[in-house]
């Protein structure tokens, strides 16, 4: 795999004064973006963008605002040109590669998965220090030392990382990739993780939402 | 496996007025205490609490404020009681059981995975529909057909579900499982799932947190 997207220095403004919601909203916008492209649909109006969000027109219409103008008022959206929009604002108009750090039952689980290459992110490669672990390969994905991390992530461009390492060894690994270039991590593990400056860190918790969920349930005694 | 907790009604106010991302942080505070009583300490200052979360010890305190008064001035909290107050606040101070619907490289990983069980969550029954996944035992689990849901739901009190199905089957799973008696989900599907009146859903969208991180990374053009 060769070298995809070169890292630009950093923007002035850092992190960009968008909220992170925001943008998670911008991706969750594309999806539906390409639903309607896949089946056929040209234009879309808001209410359309929005319904399966459960969230207003005009929120839509606040989110866009932080990156320009788009669409025509009473016209709705080119689905076309609406979703190369939100590629570019994203990111995912270029491809980027990925490495899964961790090759448990959750990171192969991961690796068999076929659905971020539609997001232009190609997992590439995987690494674990379970010796017992490495030399497999899963999905054409040879799982390979942590030790080659720094060579395999230089020739590959790899700054991108799906952290799927136990809670013990999560803060090691972070640590690791980050000294050897990598700038954002999805982090899995049940840890959560604060970025140094100039790395963008998202703890997806499991254990922590599942927990919140019950709470939520209210059946509390 | 008995029937362990018990619906009870829900309580007036629902959801409650108490923002997602401080029943969040009430899970990783829990989480930290139960390092500290692991480690011996019997006493923890707010400072120490909040530190792995790079969050004022304010934050802390309003935090803990929307559920009443705990620790004393100066004197900071009893790891013991302050972990014990916060399970009865999240509801894990009794056992549930929760099932795990999709068996497929997602619903496998998390059958094998420990960690729920120090929440007080038995993932205690697994479900897919394709007969080839049925059958299979993982770790301990049996994975039965999505038809037997109903019958081990109302035998084993289950009210709290993990759906680790496609794209495609989310929506129709989601439906069933809430049609019999699930109240919360955790959907790891990369599908938004909004969820009917007296259901709470939890979207964890690796797909989209994956997007939102090359988003932050700031380097479009």
């Amino acid at each position: 795999v060769k070298t995809i997207t070169k890292l630009k220095p950093q923007p002035k403004t850092w992190p960009p004064a968008v909220p992170l919601e925001v943008l998670r909203r911008m991706s969750l916008y594309l999806r539906g973006l390409n639903q309607m492209k896949a089946r056929g649909v040209s234009r879309a109006t808001s209410a359309a963008l929005v319904a399966p969000l459960n969230i207003s027109a005009a929120q839509l219409r606040k989110d866009l605002s932080y990156f320009g103008k788009f669409g025509k008022c009473g016209l709705g959206y080119s689905v076309d040109a609406l979703s190369a929009d939100l590629k570019k604002i994203l990111g995912t108009n270029k491809a980027w590669n990925v490495a899964v750090v961790g090759a448990g039952a959750l990171g192969s689980a991961l690796l068999k998965y076929h659905g971020f290459a539609e997001l232009n992110l190609r997992v590439c490669a995987a690494f674990d220090t379970a010796p017992e672990k490495t030399g497999r390969v899963i999905n054409g994905i040879m799982v390979r030392s942590m030790s080659e991390f720094p060579e395999v992530a230089a020739q590959n461009g790899i700054h991108v990382a799906i952290l799927a390492v136990s809670r013990e060894s999560a803060e090691a690994a972070a640590a690791f990739l980050i000294q050897h270039g990598v700038k954002a991590i999805l982090n899995l593990s049940s840890v959560h993780l604060t970025a140094p400056a100039g790395v963008c860190v998202s703890n997806m918790d499991m254990s922590c939402e599942l927990e919140t969920l019950i709470c939520r349930l209210g059946f509390r005694s």
